[in-house]
C-alpha cells in the first residue's frame, strides 16, 4: 500500500532524483491503531533533514493524513520518503524542485513488538563508516554503508551489528542508535561526523534532561562498550533492545534498559 | 524514453532498493548513430561495480540491445541503472536478488559535443568528500555529495567544480575525472579512498601505457593543480575539457589536452 504525492500508485518516475542520486530523506515509524507514534518528533526530524538538503518539506497534516489513510486503523510500520523529484540530467538541483512525497504502510501484528525490552545478540561490523559532517545525523537515502554492513552476517540469532567510524569511534548499530551505561553514566555516541540521529535517541536524551539525569554525548571506543555496565540500542520501530551478548561478552539484565524504555513511551 | 527490465514503461516500484537505499550502480554514456560509444569499457566497468556490491550483472548483449532499441539510430546519452530490486523492509540484501535493469535515453544534437576539446572555467568546491574505501571508485547510486557540491554555484559560466577529500587531496570534478601535467608528467588522482574511477579516465591511462608514456596515479594537492602546466577534466559524455580558468589562475592552450582527446577516441 502506497501513496505517491497522495495518489494510490505503487510506482514512481524512473527520472526521480531519489533513485538517480539518493537525493532525499526518509522516516520509518510505528503506527498504532492507525495513528503514527511520536508523530511530532518524526515530523520535526523529517523537516530538519529536508532543510539540511534544501528540500521543501510538505506540511505535517498532509503527511499525517496520508499515513492514516493507508493505515486505516491498523497497527504497522509507515515509511515516508521525500525526494527532490524529477529534473533534467545532471547533479545540479532544480531551482524550484517539485518534491516527490512517498508514503508506504505495512501492517504488522501489534504484539510482535510491545512496550517491553527485547534481549538481543549483537556483533561488531568490519565496515568502517566514512565521515562526512555535511550529511552526518541526517536520515538521507544514501544508505549503501548500512547495506554493506548488514550483509556481513546471515546468522538470524544475531539481531544487530555495531559500527565504528574510521577513527575507531563507535557510532551506532546498523539500524539503531546506541546507549551505554559506563561507570554509572548514560552515554551515547557523538554523531557530528557520521551516523543517523534518530527519533528514539532524541526522545531518550530529552527525557534524561527533563529528569535532571546526566546523559553524555561522547566519543566512545569499542573497549568502553565491552566494559560497559549495560549496552542498549534503540530505534522508532523496535523501541529499546538490551544487548545480552556482544561477541564473547554477556550482560545480565540490569535496570537502565527498562528505565529508558519507560522514558521512550512517557516523554511528550 | 525508458525500459525497465526490457519493458517500455517510465516508472518503477516504490519498493525498489535503488530508491530506498541507493542500492545499485549506474553508467552514463554517449550514443552515436544508435550505438553506445566505448561499450566494452562501459560494460566492463558496470560489471566490476556490480560485483563490488555483490549484484548480479545482466549480460552485455541484453543491455546493448536495449540501448539500441531506445536510441533507434539517433545520437544521444544513455543511462543504465542496476539496482538490487525489491525486497522486504530492512537493509539486509535479499539472498537471491532480482535486479532491476533500467535504461533511459535522451536524444542530443550530434554537434553539441564533438571530438574537439572544450575550454572551460572551473572553481574549487567547499564540500570535502568523505573517505570510504569500500565504495571508492564505484559509480554507485549514493551521490548526495555530488549533489551538494554541484549546488554550491549557479553561475553558468562555471562549467565544473573541483573536489578535495578531507585530507586535502584533490580527487576529481563533480562530474569528471582530473588529469594534470606537472613538471612534464601526466598525473591523475588516486581514487582508493573516494571518487569515481570513470571510463574516460581508464581509457586515457590505458592509452598512455600502450604508448609507453608515464602516467602517474598520485596524491595531488590543490597547490600542485594551481601550479600545473596544464589541467584537464574528462568524462564519457563530454570527452576532454581543458581548464582555461580556475579561480584567479589562467592557462593558455597547450598540447596535452588535444593529445589526450585523441587517445580517448583512438584507443581500443
Amino acid at each position: 500500500m502506497s501513496l505517491v504525492d497522495g495518489v494510490p500508485v505503487d510506482c514512481l518516475s524512473v527520472r526521480d532524483r531519489g533513485l538517480a542520486y539518493g537525493d532525499g530523506v526518509f522516516r520509518t515509524l510505528r503506527v498504532r491503531g492507525g495513528q503514527p507514534l511520536w508523530w511530532q518528533d518524526h515530523y520535526a526530524k523529517l523537516e530538519h533533514d529536508a532543510v539540511a538538503l534544501n528540500l521543501p518539506c510538505p506540511q505535517a497534516t498532509v503527511l499525517q493524513d496520508e499515513i492514516e489513510r493507508l493505515a486505516a486503523g491498523q497497527d504497522g510500520v509507515a515509511k515516508l520518503i521525500l525526494t527532490r523529484g524529477c529534473g533534467p540530467r545532471g547533479y545540479a538541483p532544480p531551482p524550484q524542485p517539485q518534491v516527490t512525497r512517498l508514503v508506504t504502510f505495512d501492517p504488522w501484528p501489534a504484539d510482535s513488538v510491545g512496550q517491553c525490552v527485547a534481549d538481543i545478540s549483537v556483533r561488531w561490523c568490519d565496515l568502517r563508516l566514512g565521515r562526512q559532517p555535511r550529511l552526518a545525523g541526517i536520515k538521507h537515502l544514501n544508505r549503501l554503508e548500512n547495506v554493506l554492513a548488514r550483509a556481513e552476517w546471515q546468522d538470524p540469532a544475531i539481531r544487530e551489528g555495531l559500527l565504528c567510524d574510521d577513527t575507531n569511534a563507535v557510532i551506532s548499530g546498523v539500524t539503531s542508535n546506541l546507549f551505554i551505561v559506563s561507570e554509572g553514566v548514560l552515554q551515547t555516541p557523538d554523531l557530528s561526523q557520521c551516523g543517523v540521529a534518530g527519533v528514539a535517541r532524541s526522545r531518550i536524551l530529552r527525557a534524561a534532561r527533563e529528569r535532571g539525569i546526566d546523559a553524555e554525548v561522547a566519543r566512545i571506543l569499542p573497549d568502553t562498550v565491552m566494559h560497559a555496565d549495560e549496552v542498549m540500542l534503540c530505534n522508532s520501530v523496535q523501541g529499546i533492545w538490551r544487548v545480552a551478548t556482544l561477541e564473547d561478552k554477556n550482560w545480565s539484565p540490569g535496570g537502565w534498559s527498562e528505565t529508558l524504555n519507560g522514558w521512550l513511551y512517557e516523554v511528550d
